[in-house]
């Protein structure tokens, strides 16, 4: 049975079968029940096909909900916050209607939406349909559970003054850098591993993994199990440190996922691409994913820290059944992760003005901000200029093919005056032409999909900064609270220097990771760049070669 | 005050300012004065800009009409006519709804609609927007004059029995033909002028001008009069074997195309350019005017018969007022025009069988009906891709600059992380695309504007093929005719004798005709193709170069 929803996410389709949507824009859905985390059904302009079904929020009447309303009543009211003047929360109801919801704009008073650390930081704004099977049941609501809130200042549990945060779903308090810099996390006699800052010429910098790799994804396969009735992807998994291939599905590369935003606080963990589509794009929808979970590998690798993750390792190298299963569950068990994971970083002794360090994040905020609009406007480009190329383009240069070749055939029906030369050459730069139409239609396959699968990871990571800008921003307010409180009396001077010191590691850690994130960018967008421009390079001296070939045809006339 | 009106013929629009309309469209008109032949207007889609006045027709209610009705009833029921079985007489009314009208649909039982042999032979058919006055003001219907009738067989003037036509206007009788065939028309003692056709190894042909010559048409300058109340162009006309330039305003071009339409029987005189567009797009028109002006010109002086008119040597080299004036004179009293212009024309011996060049002319007729349709296409494939290339492929890709100095922009926001290399690569590669944008839009200028020159000449010589096979189809009605009553002994064999030897002239000269057509297209295509392939080649060459250069500021990085 169809029904009503409403696009909670703009969402551009990329590939054939997929249809846009716009953000508020209704639709109808033709079955509820989604296959593989994607509805069928149609937009307001009367386009069928598939999207995704985390993008869209079925509408029921109210009188038919069935779901329990986790009341939380906005916090603004009941205390003041330690950065905004106004808190208030933002979390998707049935009539969730916020016209212009905005991580950018809403960068101060934020407060995340998620249920679960596990999940992604940002469903959907960031063209990303996460994997959630709660998101993927539109009966399942997407809501904040309802969490045990203290009440600030009075609820410390070491003695300490400094207020808690109200807004226990803003991303400072989940990640547990609200905890950490407020010294609420004990220091642990054993720290197995740690991740290490040093001072590079532009400021923190991640150490490198001393044992750099890279790594391979090929040959995406179809599987069957139970005698065929499910069918999955295994992908060859080649790390080139050890050379052996291990084979992984998605639901690995969803695993893994999943335990990095679990640990990794101030660290952009790159959304995975899209799960799967039906039917018969089937092909094109795998060989897309392929590519991307390959920059998505890419980028892993490239990460100091991420690189060196002992259940990423565990994910490359275990090729055995049982022992995959004892490192799923020894990395589940990791207790290293979140406000702990803090504890591992080991940052340099150089002083840094905290003063300084807020500026140099407004700068990359503002940075970003503008680089993701960027990045979605050359996303939205580009995706048009595919679908010209697969449309107008091609039909223009047909057009003008059959049209030649009419008057090639014209030409032929008085006998005397055949000129079959002449005949010829117009007839051949009539097919010269509707080749250069199928040129421009497969010629995205050799560009713009790789510009595409490239600007959709920064899409991804870009998505993830303004919850660690936030972390940043957080820390800075407690250790203003702090020192005022200890100005005033109120707190021991060494607490409030052991909150200043903590917040250093936070800004420290956000600084290493925007300076990677400025590293890779550079190296990635050079290389976007060239390999666009000797594509189109080529792309045109092939149509000049059919060209000159076909004009060749007129010379022996 | 806007009228509404009704779109006669389909006109694509080719410059800035027209709106394309439809046949049978709805319009409406803001001011129902044209001026200089084009109405201001809306179109059914809401389109608003002019289009000519010669292809729509003002609608007005039954009982505003003021304009006689010279009622002609349907020949088909006083009397059968000579070679068809229905003859039905076309000509527009106010309530004229012909749906299908269409010239070589209606070949045989053709009536052409002119009132007067001056004026062309397919007025709008063709894309050809007709000077006449009369259609230019919408108040003045264009219908054919109350003419005198002369009922069949019983009005022979010589005695012949063989029938006229009982259709006045059909271009058989009108063009003086049927009268040349059927003898009406005396041999003069002294004709000054004579133009011969040989037998070519594939047919008749007109005998080469023997003293050929090209005519270049340069510089229009636009002149004024009357202390700048009126203003005009005036052209440079320099012929090849004087080299001495003479001005010539369009209307000068005006009188000699209607001298040549009035003399040349047989022969398919191009129509000229359109007149003039006004206001803020004068520039492009004047530009696109002298264009197909020199298209023009070259068929003329290309032409074995036209080439060698005295009128024409007149218009060439004339460059005294008072002579001209004389000149003119002198052409205007020429006799030997329509009928007696087939008088001048001398035949080979060589016996062609009447049936045999039926075929011909049959097999011409249907290679000059698709070469039509054909050229028809290719217009239009010709003028969407002007469109697109000034439009959608325009600004594809100067979005596609756009995002990438946005890009560009971006990645300044952070001075720590500017590295400005690669943002002004990045930027100069949105300029290169923004560029490669322009390129497009200018593209046509070079290419497509030249072919849609030609095209819009070959739609010209096309559309007087069916009245000019009509001749010859008439011609050979009149010889079975007045064979059968030779048979019968209703007429002398030497009558019958005489019919079939004028036939044979005019079809010497209709085979003459076409093949000076094939042998002209022939060129003409060949030359289109090169040149258009040429240009293809070298724009996409010069967007490689553009890309090749973008490309290396990426390898210094």
């Amino acid at each position: 049975m169809s029904v009503k929803a409403k696009a909670l996410y703009t969402f551009l389709s990329e590939n054939n079968g997929e249809i846009s949507i716009q953000e508020n824009e209704e639709l109808i859905i033709f079955d509820e029940n989604s296959v593989d985390g994607w509805f069928q059904g149609e937009n307001s302009r009367g386009e069928r096909g598939i999207f995704p079904a985390s993008y869209v929020e079925i509408i029921r009447s109210r009188s038919n909900s069935n779901v329990t309303d986790c009341s939380i009543s906005p916090a603004g009211s009941l205390g003041k916050d330690f950065s905004t003047p106004n808190t208030s929360l933002h979390y998707p109801q049935n009539d969730y209607d916020d016209d212009d919801y905005d991580d950018w704009d809403d960068w101060d008073d934020r407060s995340t939406v998620v249920d679960d650390a596990d999940h992604t930081r940002n469903p959907g704004a960031n063209g990303h349909a996460p994997e959630n099977p709660m998101t993927n049941n539109p009966n399942v609501h997407y809501r904040p559970k309802p969490a045990s809130r203290q009440d600030s200042i009075t609820s410390s549990r070491k003695g300490s003054m400094v207020g808690r945060n109200l807004n226990r779903f803003s991303s400072f308090v989940r990640s547990g850098v609200e905890a950490f810099v407020l010294g609420d996390v004990p220091m642990m006699a054993k720290i197995a591993e740690t991740y290490s800052i040093d001072m590079g010429p532009l400021g923190p910098r991640w150490k490198e993994n001393p044992k750099p790799f890279s790594c391979s994804i090929e040959d995406p396969t179809k599987q069957t199990k139970f005698k065929g009735i499910k069918t999955y992807i295994s992908y060859r998994v080649t790390p080139s440190h050890t050379g052996r291939p291990v084979y992984r599905r998605y639901k690995h590369f969803d695993w893994l996922y999943n335990r990095l935003l679990h640990k990794f606080t101030v660290i952009s963990v790159p959304h995975l691409p899209e799960k799967q589509a039906t039917g018969r794009f089937e092909e094109d929808f795998i060989e897309k994913r392929k590519r991307r979970l390959i920059l998505w590998m890419n980028h892993m690798t490239s990460h100091p820290v991420l690189s060196q993750y002992e259940g990423f390792e565990h994910f490359l190298m275990c090729a055995d059944d049982k022992q995959w299963k004892l490192g799923k569950r020894r990395a589940e068990k990791d207790e290293m992760v979140g406000a702990h994971f803090m504890l591992t970083l080991q940052i340099p002794k150089e002083h840094q003005d905290l003063q300084d360090v807020e500026e140099r994040v407004d700068n990359f905020k503002a940075f970003a901000r503008k680089m993701d609009d960027s990045v979605m406007q050359l996303t939205h480009v580009a995706s048009e200029l595919v679908r010209k190329h697969l449309g107008g383009f091609r039909k223009e240069f047909q057009r003008l093919g059959n049209a030649f070749q009419s008057i090639s055939h014209a030409f032929t029906l008085d006998p005397p005056y055949r000129s079959d030369g002449l005949n010829n050459a117009i007839s051949h730069t009539g097919r010269t032409y509707e080749n250069i139409g199928e040129m421009f239609a497969e010629q995205p396959k050799y560009d713009l999909f790789h510009m595409l699968d490239k600007l959709s990871l920064y899409q991804g990571l870009l998505a993830n900064f303004p919850d660690i800008i936030h972390l940043q921003k957080g820390a800075f307010a407690k250790v203003k609270e702090s020192q005022r409180m200890s100005d005033e009396g109120k707190m021991d001077q060494e607490e409030a220097d052991g909150i200043r010191k903590r917040c250093r590691t936070v800004g420290f850690a956000l600084q290493a990771e925007m300076s990677h994130f400025h590293q890779q960018r550079e190296v990635d967008f050079k290389d976007m760049m060239q390999a666009y421009l000797r594509e189109q390079i080529a792309f045109y001296q092939r149509v000049v070669q059919q060209l000159e070939r076909t004009l060749r045809m007129y010379d022996c006339l």
